[in-house]
């Protein structure tokens, strides 16, 4: 407890309280700038998965915290010794896991400066210029990836909230007066989704009280890809029993194997029974850039809403996701209120409106920063020789014989598999084998999914680090841990 | 369109398409933090609500994105003409509407280093040291408020999602199921809060499915305090009509007046019928870090939630919003999945599980350098100075016998109107008109709300720049504004 009673104590609290001046934080920003540097300069010398044990980092930074203040230079050491040490290092070029993202350096700086200013975009009077910037890096995102005017949109933390808040949307429509009335007393509702999308859609299915029940989890074909006789099955057969169906999600670039779900045949379909039709492009969207990935999104200008994730293939640091919808009407019938104290005589869009969250960072800057310091001929070049390597990765580890596809390669992801036939348990156990022991070596980090009910090794290129040597080594790392691990004749 | 066949064009991307390099990285770094010193030490002398009109910003960046990459250089130059220029300054000292915050100097060096690693804390494995150093600053968090050991929790954007995120536990709890049912087919839920609470329990509440309707708005007494009388009629009639409670949210710091619910009254009756208690103390919470306040929050520590945001008065930068609670079960029965690519081995605590969203930013950590750079002694001292800051000028507000205070002075917040008796209507204009010309001024930026049905203004303290002579400064203002716009005699 400070004792207030003592005067030299409270004189130090408050020169404790006073912010920093401008040379102390000059001089903390450069050391900031030179660990940044450093650390993106030598990040590949680290392992890609540190080295630590749950607790760790929670002992190092000790239990209670401090009353007094301690000079800059020491907390970034701190930093340095015991959180950096402790990170999984998604910015390493070996990381090809999940799927692989990075921060491109304008992104870096641009988050200096969302930073320096701290502005808060939740009205258009709340920051003017946040929300124009938003809206632009929106609307320059729309135009790279080729979707028609009538999109327009907002940046929000994650594909689940942007997710989430078409689910909103499209249960307003499907149940008009939800809103005010709730889902008690009403019909069910139902969810389409295909079997390989992403855990957010039902996640948002039970956030949105649907429940888990209201998820449709439509099967898919040999490429992983939603069947449309299928869901069209699973419609009819809801309205049959009453249900009413509320959104189909379909997804360009699943989480497992990037397949890519028949947009324009979901959306005959969707547009047959007047549901909504989301498309989950979080990965994959900024391809859309390369005029000669284009065709893969065909359908795609026809949905209500599209999410894309610029803080995955594209560069941006987290968080930042992008809402496209053809029409906002829905999303403000589902969720706008504006209270007293923010009631304002400015007739322009107050992003607030749209979605859950009523403080809002200023999350354009970076996408803008990132569009004028690297061009879209460089960022699709980025993503180019992403898809290069991919393919390149692919053919290779066929090549060897020890390995095969567990799925087309799509966009920049590989689904593969150590070959061990007549004996699905062995190949499980040699594959998870493999990649604990690709990943325990700390040049590359790799994750796995499973495919037809058998485990399966995914290596995923997305960062603007990686180049053909690290594939080179990941290669060299599976041959080798294959071979090493071999598990000889099945039993 | 790129024009594919040309070799020199596929060359130019190509190089483009790399990332900075790290001298390029350094210079930009270097004039970033330039500017950002710049922009701290003078924004002083910039408006505090800018002279830009709807659509400014935009037209000024151009309609299309740039083909090509341009220097930092030319960027930053760009924010600073078009961007900075349009921005509403929360930074600047003068800002006293809502509830002023301000971005202290540590936590933009720690944003620095947020994005310079670019690390995903959605699991343990995902980031080692990005989940334990969350849970480090939070639990240094709920030690500096004095809440006991048994709460522990996480961090999320805004005070909305937070919310969002606890009623979705609370509505389990209240209906056990609507995880995998939904609820369709179920009782209707009813959530209680009073006419001063924030909009976010609304929202949360539509959001849930829950409906507009679901909302019971208990009546405050004189000093805006929810009425526990009230409270418990409420919970009864919806019990006698089938309605089933799911959670009571209780207030410590309102939207308006930063009114204080008795917690402890309203905690016996959730009690006595198995109701959630959420406290909200977005705003106010931190200052329960002085021992002087500390009793205004008796009570919170038998919620079952409680949301207390660091970016509010506690200096972090947008966002991190701190949610609280006793028994992480029913949230993780509310919303945990884990997709088989997501599976570990790892045992801990996966922060994810805990809410919608899967990727997360690593917010602990501006939390943690704010700690250790400032220290608690620092950080309550601040709010000490705020919170006299406002005592002092309601006081001499009320002193010139033109204002009254419009509600009890808590915290740091201070509700008033300028008298004008017998034309209610007057004197709303009179005080609209006041509000109109001293944010004209741009010297100084106040907010307004509406109490007892009458327009009120608000003036909140809450920024790390904000001194006595800023408060001097706009009380002069309010003054010669209700001079110069007096109404006369009431018609």
């Amino acid at each position: 407890m400070p004792d207030h009673t003592d005067p030299a104590g409270r004189e130090a609290a408050a020169t404790a309280a006073s912010d920093w001046n401008a040379e102390t934080l000059r001089a903390a920003l450069g050391k900031a700038a030179e660990w940044t540097i450093d650390y993106r300069s030598h990040v590949e010398e680290r392992p890609v998965f540190p080295a630590v044990a749950p607790g760790d980092v929670r002992r190092a930074l000790g239990s209670a915290p401090p009353r007094s203040a301690d000079p800059f230079e020491r907390v970034l050491a701190d930093f340095d010794e015991h959180i950096a040490s402790g990170l999984t290092h998604w910015n390493h070029p070996g990381f090809l896991a999940y799927f692989s993202s990075s921060t491109r350096a304008p992104s870096i700086v641009a988050e200096l400066l969302v930073a320096a200013i701290g502005v808060n975009a939740m009205l258009w009077r709340t920051s003017p210029a946040a929300t124009e910037v938003e809206r632009t890096a929106v609307d320059w995102l729309r135009q790279a990836v080729g979707l028609p005017e009538s999109f327009s949109g907002l940046i929000f933390d994650t594909a689940s909230t942007a997710t989430f808040t078409a689910l909103l949307a499209a249960r307003e429509r499907a149940g008009a007066g939800v809103r005010d009335h709730g889902l008690a007393g009403g019909p069910a509702l139902a969810v389409y989704t295909s079997e390989q999308s992403h855990s957010s859609v039902e996640k948002s299915a039970m956030a949105a009280g649907l429940g888990r029940r209201a998820l449709r989890r439509i099967e898919t074909d040999a490429a992983f890809r939603m069947r449309p006789e299928a869901l069209e099955s699973a419609i009819t057969e809801d309205l049959e029993a009453g249900i009413r169906p509320a959104m189909v999600c379909a997804t360009i670039g699943t989480t497992s194997t990037a397949s890519i779900d028949p947009v324009p045949a979901l959306r005959s379909i969707s547009d047959r029974y007047g549901v909504w039709l989301h498309v989950d492009a979080a990965y994959a969207g900024p391809a859309a850039m390369l005029p000669e990935q284009r065709p893969l999104f065909s359908g795609w200008e026809a949905a209500d809403s599209v999410v894309l994730n610029p803080h995955k293939w594209l560069g941006t640091s987290l968080d930042c996701s992008v809402l496209l919808y053809r029409d906002s009407a829905p999303f403000r019938a589902s969720l706008a209120l504006t209270p007293t104290y923010l009631e304002s005589e400015d007739d322009e869009t107050n992003l607030m409106d749209i979605g859950l969250a009523l403080g809002r960072r200023f999350r354009g800057l970076k996408l803008w920063v990132l569009f004028r310091c690297v061009g879209t001929d460089g960022l699709a070049e980025t993503m180019r020789s992403h898809i290069a390597m991919a393919a390149a990765a692919a053919a290779r580890l066929v090549d060897g014989g020890v390995f095969e596809l567990a799925a087309p390669v799509s966009f920049s992801t590989v689904c593969f598999r150590a070959k061990l036939e007549g004996d699905p348990e062995g190949a499980d156990r040699w594959n998870r084998d493999i990649l604990r022991r690709v990943n325990a070596g700390g040049r590359s980090f790799l994750s796995h999914t499973e495919l037809d009910g058998r485990y399966t090794v995914r290596l995923s290129v997305g960062s603007v680090h990686t180049e053909e040597r690290h594939l080179d080594e990941v290669l060299e790392a599976l041959h080798r841990a294959a071979t090493d691990l071999s598990p000889g004749e099945p039993g």
